[in-house]
């Protein structure tokens, strides 16, 4: 029986008390007077636990997966708001959140941090935060915004050098980071419809265009949402990089770089699996995220992504176990050794 | 036996004469002593015929379409650069460029036109080139860019009342537009690789997102490049619509939206064709295009998506013919008129 893991968990169903904190602290951007301390906001274990139980766990339990790699929800990171010290703080606040959850189950939850990140500001200033929630809370990756500027796309692309000082304590300490935008506030991109997959494509042709990991050979990457468009248009971007005089992407790519299963059909499923190597894909429902409905078509949640495995003729026999569990276990070494220790 | 109708190729082969006016064009934005005229450029029919004949022509030879449907080279449309009056000189040349190649070789190109956008510029400022080019050329569509800007996305959604002048003169002339970006200026997007897909994907969620069709029951947009991201994630769109409490798809958007098959793997076009309705599908290669060198998996062009169809097991008997023909010239009107003129 393999685990099953859910690489791609965002803590969306978190106390409403986090919220009202978070707007007060943009209304103090404009009126420091009124700036919240973050003593201010109180959430006890009790509704840490009841927010969980409710929402995450209880469909966890339905749907059959075991472990959520859970980081806090990508659309309130909203990197664009405010400075540094905004972004820092809120950071603390949501990864600290996180880091409650996993504490309070042990079992089920493994944190991912998100980054203080802020248009225009050098990612080295991340690296603190970073490390926090590496060496004290336990996590086993981050989340990387290739686009705090939300929608505006004013950062230089991934490969660029401004982002290695992250990528150089990703691999000390052999952490992966999940590519991932927060809101858009870009009028022409709805958040989780188009900037999310955009920024998906976006990211795996930057990095085809580059060569970051002749300069990181352990660095790894998860682009979610199945990888955006770059799945289906999987010939352009194999014709794209020969142009390029490019390795193939099995060599310029995919030894760095894996997609998680946030498709939410058959079909779409179905072809990332023929597609893409086995290796490189790793089970993910973002669950409960942008498609909370039930699809008319199939009766069942559209994001319960693991009916889609099951359902799969081209993941079968061992392939499951690595979709499940062992590639999440091996692109995600601190998850392997956490869950060792707990004799998993 | 069907037409074979590529609805979907650009002047990328025009001869070199047109880029070095284009560079002097640009120069002259600096340095207005040394701009161009008109005149200045002169291309001879035969060179026309030379640059049709070695390539575009050459393969729908090699590859069996009879017809290609030919718009100015996308990305040298750079709406970007310069204002108005230097895109509308631009556009004016190129769009007769390919008006004179459809008179050269009346069976086989038939002529769609590029608009003289420019960012911040009301879209109506088109409207004379684009009635120019119906009455005149006989173009039977529009290329229309939702970025102007070259993938800093400054204009509004496609589904905003300032493109409604483009939207009004469209259903007046019986034309669709394909939505077609150009060039990127914005490092973080690769052209071809990320902001012609990331375009495609963000103007199909616009247009989930608005509802520009209850004004315009008869406007009809292509999606190129296989439609972005969008067939891809359908069950993301069909449930993100679902929580907007939008009609089912094929009601909000798929009396009014066409995909193309510009999708350069067997598998792109094997999803593309199970997941949309064949009536929404029209054939394309985009050749001579992005992705111009032979996969080295099957030894045949990437962009020769013939092939794809003629391998489908899923587009076979009187669906096949819609592909080729008749769903583009039910799109087409223009063109359908054209063709029956010439006894086809």
């Amino acid at each position: 029986m393999s685990l099953i893991i859910d690489c791609h968990g965002h803590y969306t169903t978190a106390p409403k008390a986090l919220e009202n904190w978070r707007n007060a602290q943009i209304a103090g951007i404009q009126d420091p007077a009124s700036m919240p301390r973050v003593i201010d906001l109180k959430i006890s274990d009790d509704e840490l636990r009841e927010s969980i139980e409710l929402n995450q766990l209880r469909l966890m339990k339905e749907r059959g997966s075991d472990i959520t790699i859970f980081s806090p929800r990508a659309s309130f990171m909203a990197h664009h708001i405010g400075d540094f010290q905004i972004s820092s703080t809120w950071a603390a606040i949501c990864n600290e959140l996180c880091y409650r959850v996993a504490q309070l189950f042990p079992d089920h939850f493994v944190p991912v941090a998100m980054l203080p990140q802020s248009p225009g500001v050098d990612p080295a200033t991340c690296i603190p935060e970073l490390e926090k929630c590496v060496k004290e809370y336990g996590n086993v990756g981050i989340n990387l915004n290739p686009d705090p500027s939300g929608g505006h796309w004013t950062s230089p692309p991934l490969t660029d050098k401004a982002w290695y000082p992250i990528y150089e304590k990703m691999v000390e300490h052999d952490i992966p980071a999940m590519v991932h935008v927060s809101t858009s506030c870009n009028a022409c991109f709805h958040t989780t419809g188009a900037h999310y997959i955009n920024a998906d494509t976006t990211a795996v042709m930057q990095l085809i265009q580059g060569d970051l990991f002749q300069d990181f050979p352990a660095l790894r990457f998860i682009i979610p949402h199945g990888g955006g468009a770059a799945p289906y248009h999987w010939g352009r971007y194999r014709g794209l990089a020969q142009e390029m005089k490019k390795p193939l992407l099995q060599d310029h790519l995919l030894k760095n770089v894996f997609f998680d299963t946030c498709v939410y059909h058959q079909p779409g499923i179905d072809l990332l699996t023929k597609v893409i190597p086995v290796d490189n894909i790793l089970f993910a429902s973002e669950m409960i995220g942008a498609v909370r409905g039930i699809d008319p078509e199939t009766g069942h949640y559209f994001d319960d992504t693991k009916r889609y495995i099951e359902n799969s003729t081209i993941v079968v026999g061992d392939d499951r176990h690595k979709v499940y569990e062992a590639n999440t276990r091996r692109v995600f070494p601190r998850l392997d050794a956490h869950l060792k220790t707990q004799g998993r």
